[in-house]
């Protein structure tokens, strides 16, 4: 491509939707997806920025079975420890709340950044090392968008013990997990928050988040 | 909005452009921008995901000039420290870097994950606390697409010293800085990035990204 695009308000409004209808999502059709969309969606992936150009983004999709499996159990038994800190009302809202769709989503990716890559030369992470987790977190929101476009849902699964899942995979520790992908075909989709209709918490005010100096 | 909205080819198309032509802008017209732009920019990075709705962004709008100024020696001090880990023509190219447009940009926004917010009732960030900062991320990246939506270029920088942010703009040190955003309207446009433009690294190949487990 040579020449500059321009976006119209037409483009604008449909991106706008996008994000409004942009759901973590945890119901997933077991229906199979087309052949090559983890390569479609992880090549748009490395478009996103990345400081010094360094693309620490580590993208593992898992498959097998036994790793699946391994993966579930150590959600499952962060998920217990989790449980355990809440009281009361909360502690049965959050026994209620279904925060992982790892049992049917078909495309499954763990995603993680390489702390000690020298692509880029360290540029931009001497003041500030965690950009280069912060780069792999702006890949990981350009597959979310883009599976949304295609129709498909995704959830971010933060939920696990991080040494575990590089275990689990047998990945270098070197590499910091960043998050765990579940892709998949929707069962509902909205735009609000499953949190939100789940009474869990409600989104903000936006000129509450804005602060002038 | 009530129905679910699809989208189509030509939507994903130009949404593959957008990605295409993002880029981390650092030479800006002076050109003032329409107003309400800010507000339009984080209304959309209000729609981004967070662990738990725990809402953690905090936008300052940073407007006043000595506090700017303030910024812009922080970031010189903190590039010279940078330049000092380099040597020979490393060095001498990193110098011929331009790393912020800090000097023009018009809109300049400081974005901190507040860590302490109890939003969110800490659901998702027992195991994994960074969630927090990452929500911010994502936050950062839908402004970013936005703003190229808009025909604005947008740069991070991230070579500053983070106590002395949080300082330079009176804001709680329990807000943690994630990025500092420079943002107008892009003097040149491309789709290749700067950084591999001006020989300091280059892009690797995707199918080098992806791994099977």
């Amino acid at each position: 491509m040579t020449e500059t695009p321009i976006f119209d308000d037409d483009f604008r409004c449909q991106l706008n939707e996008l994000l409004t209808w942009r759901r973590d999502v945890r119901e997933f059709s077991v229906e199979p997806l087309p052949g090559e969309i983890a390569e479609k969606l992880i090549s748009a992936a490395c478009l996103a920025p990345s400081v010094g150009l360094s693309e620490p983004w580590r993208f593992v999709i898992v498959e097998d079975p036994a790793r699946r499996s391994a993966l579930r159990c150590n959600f499952e038994e962060a998920n217990k420890d989790a449980l355990s800190d809440y009281t009361g009302d909360r502690a049965q809202l959050y026994a209620n709340l279904k925060l992982s769709g790892m049992n049917t989503a078909p495309l499954q990716i763990a995603v993680f950044a390489d702390q000690h890559t020298i692509q880029g030369h360290g540029l931009g992470r001497q003041t500030m090392p965690e950009t280069a987790a912060y780069s792999v977190v702006t890949a990981i929101h350009t597959i979310w968008i883009t599976a949304r476009s295609e129709g498909l849902g995704l959830g971010w699964v933060s939920i696990l013990d991080k040494t575990r899942v590089n275990e689990d995979l047998e990945v270098s520790q070197d590499w910091q997990f960043i998050a765990y992908l579940c892709i998949g075909l929707p069962i509902t989709s909205s735009s609000t928050p499953a949190l939100e209709k789940s009474k869990w918490e409600q989104r903000g005010k936006v000129p509450n988040f804005i602060f002038r100096r």
